[in-house]
């Protein structure tokens, strides 16, 4: 089975907003055994979605739609539908019901633009959506079975697992299946060459590397009429680039440079604090992102205008004066500091220039200083290091956050 | 013009990335007055690639590639082109010299399958990248205009307006020009409702809404042949939106709530601590998006550990026993602490259960305190606020941030 993915919504062919479901489709679906053809992006404008559903539900067997059954004027995938269909929009009184429900629990007025939500082309099955007020839709058009869901992320992901989830598992026989293999610390190229012959193209599985925000990703694809052999055959690749490419891997899939740092202390029954200054929390709220962050996270500094630095976390002002805020020995104060008053086993501290301002010949935009602090008998044993990075402010931010979470890693890995 | 954009990248169909080129493109585009028809996602295979580039020159006067530049074997977009115009790929001699340079220049070591990135088909032309080792290209296939940019934001978006903004400014007569107004505080159905028949689909310009992470946008389109007309129209229907929205307005285009907060600061020359549990820097790190935020903001606290909240902020542990951590007196005593201790202005104080653990039904996940602190004679000014906040953990603290965000800039709306 093969899927046509369409996204609808003037605010992405306009380039206002990021369509983050397609990605997120193609990746359950790949998951499930059915490979996306191809994305494709209209506006709302019930010409332009006829013609992409046509065009789609006569390429593949599979079309997934998402967008346009909001409340207001400008959503009109619906319309579209029953065009493409050639069926009257009826109205789903069950579903209305939902709705109306779906309000007075939540004590919100419902507007009359909401009802709409409840109107299905006959013939065709509204979805149900247990986070929002827009159904979906499920039809048949031509030999292709097409499936409508909102565009918030939120609703889609749910109403996906619900209803075509089930339904393909049912239905195919071909097993593709993906892994990705997380690195830091390497470029690309060297990734690349490191892998070598593992990266032919006429190779299944076959080998590919991407890259975001400073991590390369090895991902892996195996085609297979089993799954049982798609999986071996996974197996096997993914062991053969792991070999490869050593302690530079951190994780497969979606588990992240923190996620794998959380676990490490949690298994080592570690803390950890932080003091930031260029980074301004970034490091702190990645520390947090996964749930029960608060097993290994203490808290942390964040030390932005030099008088706080000294002020509350007791880097000494003349220190500052004489070596500058970005230096060496402001980054090893700053987590001596932080780990006497936090008590954490670790400590990550970091004073940088992320820029566009502020560079220098000797510390140009990019310069970040990060100091690891190891609690040890008799006070705070601290290792630190210059980095350069590369990238503008956010990136900066962003890399000097994941270099930081690498030291701690790699210090993590050596204890385990 | 009309364009179609094609993003290329196994990582894309098989969704292990998101690609957000194609709304950046689309937006830029937009501005320049070219109409995007459709964004097209194909996978790294020669044969999708070639189709869809022939296909897209049939019905566009221009487009724009995106990805499969790169100097790995998945690589395929430059084979690609050089088939769909039947002509042998040629070796660039000074783009040659120009990637030699990148990797002396950084020290680094250039493998030998970065010199295919030189290769260019014979009758197109090789587009500069300062930023990185790939250059563009730029050909003609049948009527239309073909760029090729490479997938890498930070590479693609200077290349963008070094070598295609200049070419489409010369030739366009139409002009189309968008605008977003960015809201906070309403819900799309209440912003919608709000603006009744400035919606209406037949309208030009036309007017909608779209929501991301609690931010209600209201984008406005006006097409016209002059640009004088398009400007006047648009400014009109602009004015109209914001005096039905009222001070749920907080900015245009891309202008994000922090930077708003930001600027209002810097003109009354006020300054800003944060004191987070839950959001543990999230709030921080917006708060610094921005350059030059060390103006007006100074610094903070992370207190996650109920520990630290009481050992480096001084919220007496029997209160967080009393109350709870989670509670009105805790925000109010984080913002009182942090305002003396780092003598802000203003203070925002953060204390909520982001979840997915952690809620009970007097305090459902998404509770969220937040303590506003202001300075003022003898001592800090608080006003604390109780919100629950729906989605899933990252929402929740990310909405937490903003809703912090927009109590500090409702206030000073009051002061300017």
């Amino acid at each position: 089975m093969q899927a046509i993915i369409i996204s609808i919504g003037d605010e992405l062919t306009l380039g206002q907003s990021v369509d983050t479901n397609s990605a997120w489709l193609s990746a359950r679906l790949a998951e499930l055994g059915v490979m996306t053809k191809t994305h494709l992006t209209v506006p709302d404008d019930q010409a332009e979605i006829i013609r992409a559903v046509r065009q789609a539900a006569e390429l593949a067997e599979l079309v997934v739609i998402t967008g346009g059954l909001g409340p207001t004027r400008d959503d009109l995938t619906r319309q579209a539908l029953a065009e493409v269909v050639s069926a009257p929009l009826v109205l789903d009184a069950s579903a209305l019901a939902r709705i109306e429900r779906f309000f007075r629990e939540r004590g919100r007025v419902m507007t009359e633009s909401n009802r709409q939500q409840a109107l299905v082309p006959e013939g065709g099955l509204l979805l149900d959506n247990s986070q929002g007020t827009a159904p979906g839709l499920r039809l048949t058009v031509g030999r292709a079975q097409v499936f409508v869901f909102p565009g918030v992320p939120g609703e889609m992901k749910p109403m996906f697992e619900q209803s075509l989830a089930p339904m393909i598992g049912a239905q195919t026989g071909r097993a593709i299946l993906t892994r990705k293999i997380n690195t830091f610390g390497l470029g690309e190229a060297v990734v690349g060459e490191t892998l070598g012959e593992l990266m032919r193209r006429e190779r299944n599985p076959l080998v590919g590397t991407t890259v975001a925000a400073g991590i390369v990703s090895v991902r892996i694809r195996s085609d297979f009429p089993t799954s049982a052999q798609a999986q071996a055959e996974l197996d096997c690749a993914a062991l053969a680039v792991k070999q490869k490419l050593g302690t530079a891997v951190f994780s497969e899939g979606d588990v992240s440079l923190a996620e794998v740092v959380g676990r490490l202390l949690n298994e080592q029954q570690r803390t950890v604090a932080t003091a930031e200054s260029c980074t301004a929390g970034v490091l702190a709220a990645m520390l947090t992102e996964a749930p029960g962050a608060s097993a290994w996270f203490l808290g942390g500094w964040v030390v932005y205008a030099n008088r706080l630095k000294t002020e509350t976390l007791g880097v000494p002002a003349e220190l500052i004066t004489r070596e500058g805020a970005v230096s060496e020995a402001v980054a090893r104060c700053m987590a001596e500091e932080a780990g006497q008053r936090s008590k954490a086993d670790y400590v990550l501290a970091l004073t940088g220039i992320a820029g566009p301002e502020g560079g220098s010949p000797e510390k140009p935009v990019g310069t970040v200083w990060i100091a690891l602090g190891k609690r040890a008998a008799g006070g705070t044993q601290v290792a630190a290091e210059r980095f350069l990075l590369s990238g503008n402010r956010a990136l900066v931010r962003e890399r000097a956050a994941k270099t930081a979470l690498n030291m701690l890693r790699l210090d993590l890995l050596k204890g385990s």
